[in-house]
């Protein structure tokens, strides 16, 4: 409540009111290094409720994190460690950014697939070298979320058995009582989904702890603590209500606060010696469980050498030497079968390469040939049926991604990355490179028709900071783009894709290829005296750029076509480069089956689609809205004129 | 069949296995007016499978709606009637577009809001004028989403008796079997939410009409019905499998199909004459249905002329007097607080004017002071809890307006759009003037961070076709917004409104205001002579361009403010109006605290945000980002070396 008075900005209820929730399950349970804060086999611990970011911050520092008082003196500063709501880059201890309301939650169900999948395929008998557990707090908000349903519902279904969330049950929330608006039968509706689900006086830290231990015991499926709380416990005035919900208590509540809870009253941020010697034995702890591990894993390295040294390369950051296999792909092919080639080039020397669909797996090609599916029943399987929940997916791949030695990917139409674009965010966000393999990704789609046709989507995404959206030309760009992705530390990567076939335009991959760069001239201005025009395409409109440039070339005009597949890698080279590619004394033209937004920062007309599309066979539609070269060639001509 | 087989494309297997309930309810029970498809108490009917839009077509064509064979022959071609999911704007006897997953069942979760709200507001002892359901066919697709999770626990907690939703739980998905990915009890789940749930054959029509029957006497909340079908019903070997989903059964198997049917093999699109008549009773059972409804209605009127009156013009689009009572709002203001003064001014004098917040309800000043709450317990109240269920929220807000008689909006912070989306890009889609109110719309907001900060929200909402995004500088150009939205009849408005207080910098409103043309000259180039330069700013930085227009003239450059708070409505403006607000000769700096992405259509450099923000007190986060006005004179004045 100090920092939160002091920041005159926050939420001060949630972390009071969980605060015993936390000390039986940080202290009781939890088997973390506060020194090694990355150590592989610790237990992940995700607040999803991220408002209640002083309690992490609390907690990181009262275990001995490297997160001082000072730190915390600066809460929702300007370029402090301790931001309003958590975030991994920021944070030593924190898994991940929360604050989205349900992205918690579901982003611990990927940590959960992650860490089932490595026990299964790394794990032999007598020798446990992957085994932890993913626990979490979760408020009501974070239930109500549709991703977090999702979330639970997959969560149930796959009887990911080491995945424990506390629910802080406090009933309430800003607006006031939770049941102005939630009244369902959380009990019943989660064992409906396949929870076990315990119940206790989250107040009470003994109650709180034998939950615990129930529930890491339990081995059918997921477990949800019910946990009833008092929001701002303590607070004479406020707890128990929402105006302990997100402000601060103020300097009167806050003494009698301290008064009633036995605190020094005219202390700030005050510890007491014996509390902050209790909570430091995490660090000694700490260390001992990393080193019972390291012995472990020493023993399992002695007796399967091959299968450590890939566990350990994968641990720090090296999944395999994918690399090698990237193949050239230099037939007619529709990207999304492309990207599935590369998929099955590359999947047998990853390890922890987790890929699935929302329902249209075979679709987007996500399905790697070598590998059976994750299922309750096969944790060494690599492809996911996510179901019809493409933000839970997406948020799964996104701790898949976190946990480290594992990289997740998802696939589903283009057009519904808008139900899971706050998972894409913060992915971003979050530096997590996960790969999202979105197909269909235009109106050549055909016959589905507008509701399923992208537009604006390729506008929205490219405007996210941090993420590489990848809309290749063709089976070589794809592969392009492939690389980049699985090259990526700190960037997540989006590919957008055709549903239909592309014919080869742009260099065969041999290791590199040019569209690494993002934009590259795919066709350069012939050698003839006439006015220039450079025409820049993406995706499935670059082919009409290059039959475009013959009809001008015939008509005297000097064209040059550049192949743009990722804007953000383009902007990031060098100056020179980019006026290389785009001299800027020469009038281009983009040519993309989407949104025309954006495209002025590099062309001066377009041929884009600024309108819903339409049910039609996908070659019909792309003529009727005007992808074709005719129409291309005409538009740059009259650019001439201009 | 024979029209996905022509088409070549499209999911017979949904019409096939659902036909049997759709007869039911068609023929039964569904209460609709074929030759006048908008008549106001009809029974809603929303296929929420839209991939089954041509069991949709089917009963529309053998109702008598005017859909012809031939349109039903030009299914999924390019400007046929008949798309390949449903689109209310093409079709009529169409609710609503659907096909997107979740959306339907949550739509109509408004549409029953709505209808309980007139009846309860309209209706008097003896005089029933609104009295329908709202029924429709959902899949397990639908019920999977996140969306209809929200909705459904939202329509649970709200008691929406006369809301019956058909489940054709046929077992399949794309993938294969739905237990690859969905292994929750359905029943058991919807009973934790509040749901009344009902089993039977759903190919038995006579157990799918008594189900139908005993849903409509419920009374006690919303029921679901779980029809037992089989997909593809017919087809002998197709029928039960994820093939006959989403493509052509083929002819040689349509030709068995017919054959075990009892269908003459050799006709396309056959109907049998009895059929056929006996579907067309239809249209004399509309026309008695709506006689009936207009003699009570007329006895209403008789008695209740007042109300007869409001809701007479409610039903034909006119909800009230509401711009008569527009305000000026000359005060420094947050804009978020000016758009609950445009709420509460107007309020009293509409019709159907339902509002609510998704748990921040009061942050984002959505309540009606003027009304209560709309709860199980009061349908009178105008403002809806909506709980922490973003994307329910707008379907609803989408599901109220489409019902008529009524308008939604719904309000929460701008971060969360990104939750919402596929409901706003459907509101646009479906032409539908839903209203979406969200604040807290920049780094402004503060310390809680780059997690609730929009960045790239702006341009992803901007680039929606058919969307007025707009984003006020002060409170007039807020007043001015809101008569954009309310008189808006075929596109949706958003607001993108600040949590901070902005000073008055536009004219005060007067019934009219330039901000209604989308983008204006705010202050004009001063008299001196000197180079030109325009700054083009939109909600709280415009602020920040009238003082640097200041700084700009003591530098001796002559700087005109334009304002621009809505991007689509200035593009729709005349050529020669907008030549005359952007000159293009002189160059222009756009100030906007977001994403650059998309600003280079008007401008030539940028004071922007291409990063995510950081957890700061809110003038410090726009002062340490360069929204100042000394920021913004410099890079107008370092536009003028180039």
């Amino acid at each position: 409540m100090d920092a939160v008075q002091r920041a005159n900005s926050g939420h001060p209820g949630m972390p009071m009111g969980a605060a015993p929730m936390a000390h039986a399950l940080w202290t009781r349970h939890l088997r973390h290094n506060p020194r090694n804060p990355k150590w592989f086999d610790r237990d992940r611990f995700i607040l999803s409720a991220g408002h209640g970011s002083m309690l992490l911050y609390s907690l990181l520092h009262l275990t001995g994190y490297d997160l001082s008082l000072d730190d915390i003196r600066a809460f929702r500063q300007f370029g402090s460690r301790t931001p309003g709501h958590p975030e991994n880059t920021l944070t030593p201890g924190v898994e991940m950014a929360t604050g989205p309301l349900g992205q918690g939650i579901s982003t611990a169900v990927g940590m959960a697939i992650a860490e089932a999948h490595l026990a299964a395929v790394f794990n032999r008998p007598g020798h446990t070298v992957v085994d932890h557990y993913t626990f979490g707090i979760c408020s009501d908000g974070d239930l109500m979320e549709g991703v977090a349903q999702e979330a639970c519902s997959l969560a149930g279904h796959l009887e990911l058995s080491k995945l424990i969330f506390l629910y802080d049950d406090n009933g309430i929330t800003i607006d006031g009582k939770t049941d102005l608006a939630y009244t369902e039968d959380v009990t019943k509706k989660f064992e409906a989904l396949g929870w076990t689900v315990l119940a206790c006086d989250g107040m009470d830290v003994d109650a709180v702890d034998r939950a615990i231990g129930v529930a890491k015991a339990n081995g059918k499926g997921p477990v949800l603590v019910r946990c009833k709380t008092t929001i701002g416990f303590g607070s004479p005035n406020r707890a128990g209500t929402s105006k302990s919900h997100g402000e601060p208590l103020g300097v009167d509540e806050i003494r009698l606060t301290k008064e009633r809870l036995g605190l020094p009253v005219d202390r700030e941020f005050w510890i007491d010696d014996d509390v902050l010697a209790t909570y430091r034995q995490a660090i000694v702890r700490g260390e001992e469980s990393e080193a019972e591990w390291a012995g472990r894993f020493a023993a399992y390295a002695e007796a399967y050498p091959v299968e450590a040294e890939r566990l350990s390369a994968a641990i720090h950051g090296n999944l395999g030497d994918w690399a090698a296999h990237l193949p050239a792909i230099d037939e007619k092919i529709a990207t999304r079968a492309a990207s599935g080639k590369v998929v099955d080039a590359v999947s047998t020397s990853l390890v922890g390469f987790l890929g699935g669909g929302a329902d249209l797996t075979g679709n987007v090609n996500v399905p790697q040939k070598a590998f059976g599916l994750f299922s309750a029943s096969d944790r060494t399987g690599r492809t996911l049926h996510y179901g019809v929940r493409e933000h839970a997916m997406m948020a799964a791949v996104n701790g898949i991604t976190l946990h480290g030695a594992a990289r997740g990917f998802g696939g589903t139409f283009l057009i519904f990355s808008d139900y899971c674009k706050p998972s894409i965010r913060l992915a971003a966000l979050m530096e997590c490179p996960s790969i999202f393999v979105f197909t269909h990704d235009s109106i050549g789609l055909g016959e589905d028709g507008p509701t399923h046709q992208p537009v604006e989507q390729l506008a929205g995404l490219r405007a996210i900071p941090n993420l590489n959206v990848f809309r290749p030309a063709d089976g070589n760009e794809t592969v392009a783009g492939w690389k980049v992705a699985l090259e990526s530390t700190h960037t997540p990567t989006l590919f957008s894709l055709s549903r239909q076939a592309l014919p080869p335009v742009s260099p065969s991959f041999s290791g590199t290829h040019p569209a690494e760069k993002g934009g590259y001239v795919l066709a350069d201005f012939p050698t003839i005296s006439g006015p220039r025009v450079v025409l820049i395409g993406a995706g499935s409109e670059v082919q009409h750029c290059i039959s475009a440039r013959d009809l001008l070339v015939e008509r005297g005009i000097a064209a040059r076509v550049v192949s743009l597949p990722c804007w953000r890698l383009f902007d990031r080279q060098s100056e020179a480069y980019r006026f290389d590619v785009l001299p800027d004394d020469v009038p281009a033209v983009s040519v993309e089956a989407a949104s025309t937004f954006g495209w002025a920062k590099y062309a001066h007309a377009h041929v884009g689609l600024d309108r819903f599309g339409a049910s039609a066979p996908g070659d019909v539609n792309m003529r009727e809205f005007g992808f074709t070269a005719e129409h291309v060639a005409d538009v740059a001509a009259s650019l001439i004129g201009r």
